[in-house]
């Protein structure tokens, strides 16, 4: 690649709206290339963007942002967007630390309508915009960008549901990379598309009808084979009608590669003044062969070398290990069935999925089905655990409540990525999940600090405890601990020599703990940690020896708000306690982007920051 | 109505498999009766059972539960088949203390599956029965009972998007008394559901296909109108297509007061091995004329009178404070919009959606498009306010962290029935709002005892505070209060003489503590009340004269865990609060059916027990 001819010239999306065609094309190559370089630097969602490259530069050139409001979905597709609206020179700063975020942040642009990183909210969002405008005389257009992955949540049924009521200036534009729902566009729809999203679409349909109704009916017994041709033949040419009958005009397929393709069908669109669903088709990972080949393994990708295509490796880390444990421990329990919301790879379950297929269930990204689905599974006495991570599983909150705890069965919530998540940064973070798990009856929580208490706590939650348990470990791995000490295996854990400081705190910010003791002991401070493994109920005993010190330090890599810090100090306090008590948790804000260590640091969760935390606790108790 | 002739009889589905239609009848009419008389005395939801007779009796008759499993969507159409299964004896006992449950409850009966209260649920618990039961081998059927209101919401699509995609022995009944998505049945359906229900619905459908495709096409300007005329026709023909896109064969509509069409219709589902759904249309109200011409108000009804329908008076509640307090301030602000959640009554918004429709959105059992569409309304300046049960505001939890918290834009949740909401039982407790609420950075809440408070709060929350606002608010009416005593209007009020022991408490409990203030002056306790208006942040002065207090009782009409008293706790521990601290709330358990004073008493909540406990509390200390 030469050096970099238009991203830097470009501060706003309507420098782009004169270029020729050529100057587009070399435009898309340059995004691609500073694209592909900044995510095997930075880490980042590779496939999807590269997909989404020709279709950002449409929107931009036909619809007037920030006037017309875009929402993206999600955010996966966002890399475009971003270097078409002034950040080309910020972008090497990609999910750093004070750098740029990888999805939509208002707070860094006017063109990024919502902050954004769940999945299907689009379009509902953006109707409130569009009928807000309504409510307002206002004329402006409001376009939702949702991929088909997100198309299987249900927010989005809901969402077409309502919006296609009434009239409205909204489009939403399905970014189709044929990656999660797959096989729902055939070539016969492929055909139909141009032809379309020229206001010919009507004709088309109707000729097709004709030919349908003449295929003749041939008695009952193939009544079955029939419906499923018919059905078939149906979907291809009418993939439309779901749209339809809920009242959203259906456009396409078209071509996510053309531009021009795609701004006809888009004017179209505008000309209509209702509702528009555009059908795009794009190619996932397009423009890099690793990601054209391999688009689930590059849609999110850690640090990878361009010539290659290799990610650099990890060691060891939880997901993994979680993976290998289902395996083994479904090969010797066929009641253990494994969901996931769409993450097959996300929470390490590719090797379960092949070799245990029939009892491997991906539903989409629909975590609200995932845990009723499960309650069925679990009525007939199967094993399910719901593999998701920590800050999807808010979707899910009623679900557990109503289909979990209150039918007293048996379900296991494997919540990954519990804890800061790092550079995905404030809408990923999995903070809240010990908070509103353990607002719901009887559920209990684990929290392992390592690989060994994970698999403690998965063999208590599938054949010790009863009804809902939540066993939660952090992205990566393990933090070290000390050399010749094993941490206990029980509910909880007491490191050091008994004394009346006591350090209180659970998953990997024990490792920290651990070396914030060892800078205490050469300052002369004698402390011991109290390290929980089953966080809820809090362990009696472990309540007991809390009774018993002094000064407590609570250190917890979650929301202090309905956090254990908070429980404990309830139970202390009722208990008679009359100790000091100190709670560092993470207290009411989002948290951005930016490494762990950074993050450990910025909380009060470093060794450093815990060390000097229980100096001046000292000092001033003194 | 003569005396009882058959439930008296019927213990087990398998007695009634043999009745002559004329029996059948007189069974029907029976059911009905039982149901009305008890209704009107018990209150409970009327018009949805009396729509489900026939349909139930139908599914009893042609399934073999409890080895087929049935799973009733929701609760509202269980009645019968609670008749059905032996509990015709305690019918009477409806929704009391200890007397049988107005839902689906396992712990009642082996032919209620699931404990259900909430709506759209049961395909997807269905079908994880179904699935497990392939995995085993087991050959049983799986039902799922559905009205056309639950289709609304979003997890329904998440089901069928999942069950669709293989074989599997699952049986959707859709219950369609065209209530809440209204106009979806057309006559041209309604003629073609006995032939469908034959098998012949493939003919019948290539018939009506061949029709269409003789509408000549008159050209491009026409295309708008054609366009709409040939989906509306194709909706009357095609109501399937929806269904069928997703692999579930579609059967009906067919008449779901006529048992013999069922019958043969069901018959026909069980032999195709396939997920069917069967479309059943009923009438809402059937058998009572007062429910069928106002079958909203006779959806859910406290007690009534029979003759005259009208129910039993009750005096001013929230809820109607509320709806008037919104038509006020929507007269007064242009920029205040509602929205519910197919709740437009049961949150007193009635005269506001005829006011104001254009400020209007009810948008369904969608609870999570709610908060997302709030958050596109509140993106252009309007105040969207989502009025809702705390109940069901608990599906929408990540929506009001994602599209809520993190946006940083004013949305204000008005939450209806929190704490105990009686009769309706454990699946409608209002117990987890806050709880969870607070978890989530920067909301704000509000938990007023008076309408007075209530109409300053939500002040607060539309012109002074940001964000997410929550102003919650119980069934029914206001506690009494003192004579001559006006409760401060402010965060926070202190009622009595201030002194060493000091009652803290916020919402309605504040009417029974002013109570047990009297009581305990009776017997020489000295004691004052705390009571918070503004719960989350709790106002730093109130902490500073809780801080100042030796004993602290504190009474949570809330769960324990994450509640305000934890969170008191854990602040006035960090502050160095050396005094007793007493903390009574809801800990860790479903909260079942009984009277509010009845839960009172139970939670150690009403007057008497409050003043016991701090009496209690004395004894103990001494």
């Amino acid at each position: 690649m030469d050096e970099i001819k238009y991203l830097n010239t470009i501060s706003s999306p309507s420098d782009i709206r004169n270029y020729s065609d050529e100057q587009l094309n070399e435009l898309c190559s340059e995004i691609r290339h500073v694209m592909i370089d900044t995510v095997s630097k930075n880490g980042g969602h590779l496939a999807s963007n590269l997909g989404a490259v020709e279709l950002t530069i449409a929107i931009h050139k036909c619809f007037d942002s920030p006037k017309d409001k875009i929402v993206w979905d999600v955010g996966h597709q966002i890399y475009t967007h971003k270097l078409l609206t002034g950040r080309y020179s910020q972008f090497s700063t990609l999910r750093q630390k004070d750098g740029i975020s990888g999805f939509s942040r208002p707070d860094e642009s006017e063109h990024d309508t919502f902050y954004s990183g769940h999945s299907s909210v689009s379009i509902s969002s953006a109707y409130g915009i569009a009928s807000a405008n309504k409510i307002k005389g206002n004329n402006n257009y409001t376009v939702a960008v949702i991929g088909d992955g997100s198309l299987t949540g249900g927010l989005v049924y809901e969402a077409l549901n309502n919006a296609g009521r009434e009239k409205s200036r909204l489009v939403i534009i399905l970014n189709d990379n044929n990656m999660s729902i797959s096989q729902n566009v055939g070539s016969v729809a492929r055909y139909l598309a141009v032809t379309r999203s020229k206001k010919r679409y009507v004709r088309m349909k109707a000729r097709i009808e004709k030919v349908l109704s003449k295929i003749p009916f041939v008695g009952i017994k193939l009544a079955n084979a029939f419906f499923k041709l018919k059905t078939n033949i149906k979907n291809l040419i009418y993939k439309s009608t779901m749209f339809e009958d809920m009242g959203i005009r259906y456009m396409g397929p078209i071509d996510g590669h053309n531009i021009k393709q795609m701004c006809e069908a888009i004017e179209t669109a505008k000309s209509l003044d209702v509702p528009v669903l555009l059908h795009v088709n794009t190619i996932k990972g397009k423009g890099y062969d690793f990601a054209e080949k391999s688009p689930a393994v590059y849609h999110g990708i850690s640090k990878f070398d361009i010539n290659t295509g290799e990610a650099k490796s990890t060691g060891a880390t939880f997901c993994g290990e979680f993976g290998e444990l289902m395996c083994k421990m479904a090969g010797e329990d066929k009641r253990i069935c494994l969901i996931t919301a769409a993450m097959t790879l996300g929470t390490g379950l590719e090797r379960f999925s092949k070799n245990f297929g029939n009892r491997f269930f991906d539903v989409g990204i629909a975590e609200e089905h995932a845990v009723t689905f499960a309650s069925g599974l679990s009525k007939v006495g199967m094993i399910p655990v719901f593999a998701v991570y920590s800050t999807f599983l808010q979707r899910c909150y009623d679900q557990i409540v109503h289909d979990g705890a209150l039918q007293r069965q048996r379900m296991v919530l494997a919540i990954d990525r519990a804890g800061f998540v790092g550079d995905d940064g404030e809408t990923h973070n999995g903070l809240y999940d010990v908070s509103f798990l353990s607002s719901i009856p009887n559920v209990i929580i684990y929290s392992p600090a390592t690989f060994d208490e994970m698999k403690v706590d998965f063999g208590n939650a599938f054949y010790r405890d009863e009804g809902v348990v939540a066993v939660r470990y952090p992205r990566g791995g393990e933090l070290s601990i000390p050399d010749g000490y094993t941490p206990g295996l029980g509910l909880f854990d007491i490191y050091g020599e008994k004394c009346g400081t006591v350090i209180v705190t659970y998953g990997r910010v024990f490792g920290e703990a651990c070396r914030a003791l060892e800078i205490l002991k050469n300052s002369g401070i004698k402390v011991c940690i109290l390290k929980l493994n089953r966080i809820r109920p809090i362990p009696e005993e472990a309540l007991d020896f809390a009774l018993g010190a002094e000064n407590i330090f609570f250190f917890e890599e979650g929301v202090k708000s309905g956090g254990i810090g908070e429980k404990l100090a309830a139970e202390l306090l009722e208990n008679g306690y009359k100790g000091r008590y100190s709670l560092t948790a993470v207290n009411d804000e989002f948290v951005k982007q930016a490494t762990i260590s950074e993050l450990y640091d910025k909380y009060g969760l470093s060794a450093e920051k815990i060390a000097q935390k229980i100096k001046a606790g000292f000092s001033e108790g003194e």
